[in-house]
């Protein structure tokens, strides 16, 4: 135990069947995971389907409020909650690096076996790699998922209408900016910690409630800003926000304005927008804020016509107005 | 372009936007993959659904008979069908390292897509993560694939029994051989290349024409012996093997000796093990014959009870026996 992952873990041989059973299986254990076959079978699972699959790469694999196991589980449970779905499966493939700690393995598992309980999603196959040292950092997990679509009509960011209310789940930045003093070590951003939270079951209560919604995106790379402009561009409308109605944390607002970054460009991992019509915008308000990952949910904005092109218009706190564009790149990789 | 992928390409911002849409919607071109929600819509998928999925990290990134394209593709489509289903549906997330050539990595995407092409299944959805320079070894591909399970009974290697027989699709051992041989630049192995292919297909004239089978494996990591010892503990039975009927090409039956490898614990990644009634194995091997990648099938032994414990065995060309024990590791890491 104490050198670390060995190659062979990865081998498909005896020493791979250890770690899966010792490791794997003891945290996710379930029948349908437990079969071995080349496949796992679903019997449960209705047409119209939505899949989703996500690769993370996060730096450093710990922080606050999260892990990248619990990354794992809650990022592709919600991208597959935006259609309208609900997450039923996941599957797991790890890339791991020759001499990884087994007890970090084993924690990031554990992470991802409680998160994935939380959720109601059961793991039911996977794959395990080891590198060689240096060929991998550390470890990287892509997960995908499935779930029966419940919504008629589904979700899409090419259904935003002129005259829909833009709302956002709750305070926008803190994965971003936790993940960004996790790795430098930034003393003063010790009150912040990762929003990183399943969405699934809010997202059901939501369209319950509300009725079909017309968009449903979670603002992860990129942020609030990029993920409007993409719906922005996807629907041909603009987006209007009041930067008032805009949730930020305090602390979020005070460690962006010492680092020189802007939340709205920050990433998210517990948050979701969601666009409807407006005369049934407080009812998915009221649906979220029965969620604690929803206590915050606010209206921050209404879809207009575009007019030349699509965009996403600030009304600023001074009364102005700026566009916020779309970003070329963002300066923080792996921060999912 | 000449510096290679920046940093970024995996933001979620334009950058991001550019690579997917220049690279992977160029060509995997489909309908469903370009709504760009953050999952994907499937209509026809019925249950029971078969899901699987591999991370591939294989070094060489080409290699003679594949790449780390057709890899991705042709090994979860064959692990998909393993379960008596059809493959109709993958998604695949990319972990690619700062500086990677844009054209290697386009060669890689232009495999993908002629092998999904070839094998009749769509790239619905996917991910992009850039991490910087020497946090991964160029790249890193997981593709997740599902289907509808057709076969009824499906197979499962806890199937296998007494009296059945047990087929193999083809000769053992090339990809695992011809990996080495690209690694270590061997210039004896010129005549041996990967057996990458889809087997969906052939999968499915076996069991139209022959019936359900028991036991569908494809013997990759760890090669025909270590598959064949999971399938014999999981049904609790023995295997009986005639080392004359399995076929090994010559090539990779001298490279072995050679460098002191056996044929039968080398990867493939174009093979399945099928075991069923005896009654049945002729319409089987008929079946295969007619497609190229079953054209060398064989008959390769039989299932019997289990003595004291499960056990694989080998008769060997000199009229002894020889117990193929399940390997503690494999010599050769990232082969797949």
């Amino acid at each position: 135990m104490k050198n670390g992952l060995l190659l062979d873990a990865g081998s498909g041989g005896q020493a791979s069947r250890r770690l899966i059973s010792e490791c794997f299986f003891r945290h996710f254990a379930n029948p349908l995971l437990e079969r071995m076959d080349d496949a796992a079978r679903l019997e449960e699972l209705r047409s119209p389907i939505a899949i989703s699959t996500d690769a993370y790469t996060v730096t450093p694999l710990f922080f606050p409020g999260g892990s990248i196991g619990t990354l794992a589980v809650h990022g592709t449970v919600n991208d597959v909650a935006m259609l309208g779905a609900r997450p039923q499966y996941l599957s797991c493939a790890f890339v791991l690096e020759e001499g990884l700690s087994l007890e970090l393995l084993d924690r990031v598992v554990a992470d991802m076996a409680r998160a994935a309980e939380k959720a109601e999603v059961l793991i039911v196959t996977g794959d395990t790699k080891v590198v060689p040292r240096g060929a991998c950092d550390k470890m990287f997990i892509t997960t995908t998922g499935v779930g029966g679509i419940f919504a008629d009509p589904a979700p899409s960011g090419h259904n935003a209408r002129p005259g829909d209310a833009v709302l956002v789940s709750g305070a926008v930045g803190d994965h971003g900016l936790t993940i960004m003093g996790s790795r430098e070590n930034l003393s003063f951003l010790t009150d912040v910690s990762s929003d990183s939270a399943p969405l699934n079951k809010m997202i059901a209560a939501v369209i319950e409630r509300a009725g079909p919604v017309h968009v449903l995106r979670d603002p992860t790379r990129g942020g609030l800003a990029t993920t409007l402009n993409e719906i922005a561009e996807q629907s041909g409308v603009s987006l209007v926000l009041e930067e008032t109605n805009i949730p930020v944390h305090n602390s979020v607002q005070s460690g962006c304005a010492c680092l020189g970054l802007d939340p709205l460009y920050l990433a998210n991992e517990g948050k979701c927008i969601c666009i409807l019509p407006a005369d049934r915008a407080e009812a998915a308000l009221a649906a979220m804020r029965d969620f604690p990952c929803g206590a915050e949910a606010a209206r921050i904005g209404a879809v207009t016509p575009a007019e030349k092109k699509p965009r996403v218009i600030l009304k600023t706190r001074i009364g102005g107005s700026r566009i916020l564009s779309m970003p070329e790149g963002i300066p923080l990789p792996r921060i999912c």
